[in-house]
């Protein structure tokens, strides 16, 4: 069923006031007034909706009126909160990662620029506009029930504090590093309470992290950790570690 | 470190042939004389080899020859055998699925038309000869022991009948149907042995499965599980099973 989003305080009663990118959305889709489509507002509420009856055919050329049918807690939301810090990539491969983060369910995606960065974008408000549209519309197509913030971190050392910050309000952290061999994802999630309410990662760019940084991880208490024996691309890391964390926690 | 693949029959002694488009990679990366490269045989061995110092600067521009330093074990295969099963889909989408399949560690990739595929190529086995290019260049990024043979499996019901013949020799196998709520890929893999070496994943097209397929599976005995409330992309969900098995099975 077709999805958007709106802020709670469109919902008034029993109407949703639809924004005009949605009521145009509505109109190219050429909805029927008897078809449902949902509303979510983004605190994990679904409105089962359709157009209001009031409406007619002229209301949804700019700002629609969804009539609320039924209100039930979105689906689509796991039951860890996983903010994912990705290091800026070239090309698009950073639209993928952000693409497939929020299909598999980050609650949060902030990019960074380390050491080893082959291309970080000139212009980071627009790349950062960009990459929360992709959210967005990847959120309405998963079924999600919030639209994951993206933004910008800064540098390694900006969010290796943040974690730092985090970890000492007991959100795990963990660092993946195409060279640790020994230490393993498993090993960690296993040590940690079965129903973990959030967790964090953090993938490295291209051309992997410095030493240095890794010492500045480690140094941290933030544990180093493998995805296995084979090497995974830059957009790859983040997709397959979110895949094993929603697999252990109980959300796929 | 860079890697090539060769068939066995190239390796003779100390010496390994290279094929002309090997040579031309090496010879485009000015690889120098004392420099090392791998050189896999596609069955699990490694070699660690420079230029045979018999070639100088010409031999290989033809048919170059590796000298073996070393041989070792790969390291970039993992326990488990993974078959995916994947249906054709549009543009590009599976493209990445064989990418990221391959990175994952998939052991083989069979193609098929399911009712609701929006696009089967018109000449497969062009479109099966890229994706088997795709395999190789994944293969030899990846550090993986094999390349993964990618093919053509037929139809659906010729597919199910395929996995029905793999199921009586007990390769477990599961197929993915968003419908499906209550069973969980989690569940499978809990009930078989913990040292489990082969397994057979079945994704479908962006439609979806029609009912008529999900009854066929069932009918033959195989599993139909969930990937969690999010709806993932036709592309998405190989990745994210893999990942899965993957990290159940010890291999991340």
């Amino acid at each position: 069923m077709i999805r958007f989003f709106v802020q709670p305080n469109n919902i008034k009663g029993n109407s949703i006031k639809l924004s005009r990118e949605d009521c145009e959305h509505i109109r190219s889709l050429r909805l029927r007034p008897d078809e449902f489509f949902i509303v979510c507002d983004e605190n994990g509420n679904d409105y089962l909706c359709k157009l209001s009856p009031s409406s007619n055919g002229q209301s949804y050329n700019s700002h629609g009126v969804a009539q609320i049918i039924d209100k039930r807690d979105s689906q689509g939301e796991p039951s860890v909160k996983c903010t994912v810090y990705m290091a800026y990539s070239k090309g698009d491969r950073l639209d993928y990662a952000v693409q497939k983060s929020v299909e598999l369910g980050a609650h949060e995606i902030i990019l960074f620029e380390s050491k080893r960065c082959v291309a970080v974008p000139s212009n980071i408000p627009k790349k950062i506009e960009r990459f929360q549209r992709i959210s967005l519309e990847t959120a309405k197509q998963a079924g999600r029930g919030i639209v994951p913030k993206v933004s910008d971190g800064g540098r390694f050392s900006d969010i290796i504090n943040d974690t730092r910050g985090t970890q000492e309000g007991q959100v795990p952290c963990v660092l993946f590093y195409e060279d640790e061999n020994n230490l393993h994802l498993k090993t960690i999630l296993e040590q940690l309470p079965p129903e973990i309410s959030t967790f964090s990662i953090i993938t490295g760019p291209e051309g992997g992290f410095e030493t240095s940084e890794i010492e500045c991880a480690i140094t941290r208490g933030i544990p180093v950790v493998s995805l296995g024996t084979r090497i995974l691309r830059s957009e790859t890391a983040p997709v397959v570690a979110l895949s094993a964390i929603m697999y252990h926690t109980g959300n796929l």
